[in-house]
């Protein structure tokens, strides 16, 4: 009797160890949990101080501040301000009449965002000429004063401001509450103008899961945009959707332009760092559910915390940490990702050599008033096309890895919209020495 | 005392218990492995009989021949024999002058390679003009007599003769001998030209991991290659490295032509399905360090036996098996093999339209007297240079999956060689109506 309840007593505990691994193995492999918290001090709405929140969330805000010195390059991009103008002379010739072919530095950290902007030299505070004359809508994206501001004044009165009547009003750079919201800590949209460009197609942010919120609150800065109107208001052409073809023809709809091309009169489109429409537009980690936090964000470990990173940078400058929550192999992908921009940098650079070309031609032909005006002005508008499609490729802020196929369709289009628009230009002036190629290097030093 | 021993005999138990469950999960976790055999029947040497070597590998042999009849399409490929020139029928116009603008059909498995090459209308049996006359060259990768062949006369005895002279020596389609040795079951080059091709480079295929010549035995054919001289010497193209510049250079170096482009009298390269090259240039799945193998021929479970699947097709038609090995959501990998394919079939038809504005124009300046003759050739080569860069992802048979970033480069480039072959036409004659685009719309029906 005593033997069958020893053998009883060693199924049970057999049993129970098992049952006990299993469990421990599960949580074990469970993802990390949002952990309900105690707030040390109350935030109050839209607080634009950062080191405030930074009270109750100190490894975000410590990670945070390193947005300030972390300013490290990659091979193609980075956080060291670099000069593309420097790097890529062609961007002089394809910006030429435009502030960019003046100064076009790379970006550095989001907590580098307000002193950068108020240094560059690409604004123009003088209100004689009113049409010249920066608006306050330049603010936008660089500061945490921002929604308390837009909810005081609204965005149509805050975007009529020039910049510096404003610059008072602004103190902090970007910050906690441009994503998040006081008290619950919930991951919002800020920027009116991304409600409204959502709302234009139907979606409502507030509907959307969390980890569709850690790469929308990313569009309240990371996408195409323009001033609209007399009153520079803010808007992401995104009426027909956020698909480059789409959003080519709402700027052809609406009849925008940033700026006359000099010598051509090409009435021109500058695309901004559309990181949120590359990176959606069916690229292979949106596609897997991967946030923009995911890679640029990672969970970090501080002793037994673990936090979202918000030393947002490049996942290159440390890619254990970032490629690695998802891929063992992280070599590998970076070895990946090396090749993938050499590519796209490779094929970019051909691109802009036959945006050139058509340049140099239509400059020839607008200067022959003997012109044929039809076909001259469809030479502007394929270089218009053109060149907002290269741009779209290289104003975005990944040389293409964040949707390699994406980015490479765009600059074969790119490519042969060049092309047609030297041709068509050789053809209204009927003079074949406007067919000539490598124009860049000729008249480059 | 007694109590004492029921709890070391529980402990000890305990202890065995999670040993035996560990060591039975780290079996589980293992790859499987290739198992030693006994034959039950002894293969000869290039035994050109597949059904014999089936007698030992039943589970080899009987998906093998599956490969008769699994003849079912994917979106862009497939192995239904579907008519590529109906199918697109610009590439009757880029194919113009030469058999492919004739009969162009999409492979089927490769038990029907035999029988398929001798229906193709691509042959030309009469021997009254020799320079037309099909080698038995074009036998060398249809079937598995040819180890036997090539060891008793030597290639290049093999390689002058007739097509229709080799038929009655050529019984079998391709099989086991192509890439067995008998006995070991070793995987081997056999094809002399592949063997002559890696030397070239320095490379020794004796030296391969057996993961290597999982991928290389694939090059025994799906390859560029092109016929040498007179003797219509079966070579590969790969003297400077298998990199497609690298092969332009080749082609370009010696002079080669496949034919003449009629009107144009361009002399025009065609290329071969080049997969070999393609998925080693780098590619995503290439440098993970995955085989051909380990997608076109899944591993296989027959009750408890486990082998690799010789039905060799697309992995689309069995994605859970072949993408399953790895991937573990197979759903969203085969969304991103269609959204790939997609982008490379739209700018590769791009492209092709462009060509054919190229070939246009360089037809009405060849048949212009008074065309310069030096920019008439530079339009000849780059259109050259062109179509044969688009050929070579179109002929491809992936639809550009097998390296997506490459394809799209690849497809950029020819674009911009094609304008600029069109622009130098226009200019050889000093005539504007050369540079009209769209010329394939005006002249199809």
């Amino acid at each position: 009797m005593k033997k069958y309840m020893t053998l009883i007593l060693v199924g049970i505990i057999v049993v129970l160890s098992a049952v006990l691994v299993g469990v421990l193995t599960f949580m074990k492999n469970q993802p990390p949990q949002q952990r309900s918290f105690q707030p040390l001090v109350e935030i109050k709405a839209m607080e634009p101080d950062s080191s405030k929140w930074g009270v109750n969330f100190p490894n975000q805000w410590n990670s945070f501040q390193k947005t300030a010195t972390n300013n490290i390059d990659t091979t193609y991009g980075g956080s060291s301000q670099f000069s593309w103008l420097t790097r890529d002379p062609r961007q002089v010739t394809l910006f030429a009449g435009y502030p960019f072919s003046k100064d076009y530095n790379d970006d550095r950290g989001h907590a580098n965002a307000l002193v950068d902007v108020r240094k560059t030299k690409r604004l123009n505070l003088s209100h004689e000429d009113e049409t010249k004359t920066t608006h306050a809508t330049c603010y936008s994206c660089k500061s945490s004063d921002n929604p308390t501001l837009w909810a005081q004044m609204g965005m149509a009165q805050y975007d009529k401001m020039f910049f510096d009547e404003m610059t008072p009003k602004i103190n902090n750079s970007i910050g906690c509450a441009n994503c998040h919201e006081a008290g619950t800590m919930r991951l919002i949209v800020t920027n009116p103008a991304l409600d409204e460009a959502l709302k234009a197609q139907g979606k409502d942010w507030h509907t959307f899961t969390r980890q569709e919120m850690r790469t929308v609150v990313c569009a309240n800065c990371h996408v195409e945009y323009y001033f609209k109107g007399d009153g520079k208001y803010l808007t992401f052409p995104w009426a027909n959707g956020t698909n480059i073809d789409q959003i080519i023809a709402y700027y052809k709809d609406s009849g925008f332009k940033d700026w006359v091309y000099p010598e051509t009169n090409t009435p021109m489109l500058k695309a901004q760092h559309p990181e949120y429409e590359t990176f959606t537009a069916g690229s292979t980690h949106y596609n897997a559910g991967v946030a923009c936090a995911d890679c640029h964000m990672p969970y970090t470990r501080d002793g037994a915390m673990k936090y979202s990173s918000h030393d947002v940078h490049s996942p290159l400058l440390n890619p254990q940490q970032s490629c690695g929550q998802c891929h063992t192999d992280v070599d590998y992908v970076v070895g990946r990702v090396n090749e993938i921009q050499d590519q796209v940098a490779k094929t970019k650079q051909s691109t802009e050599d036959a945006i050139i070309d058509a340049i140099s031609a239509i400059k020839l032909a607008a200067a022959n008033p003997k012109a044929d005006a039809k076909l001259l002005d469809q030479a502007r508008e394929l270089h218009r096309e053109a060149q907002f499609k290269w741009d779209f490729v290289s104003a975005e802020n990944s040389s293409g890895f964040h949707n390699p196929e994406y980015a490479l369709k765009i600059l074969a289009e790119s490519t042969n919209l060049a092309r047609q628009a030297q041709m068509l230009a050789a053809q209204s002036v009927n003079d074949m020495s406007l067919l000539q190629t490598g124009t860049y290097y000729q008249t480059a030093k």
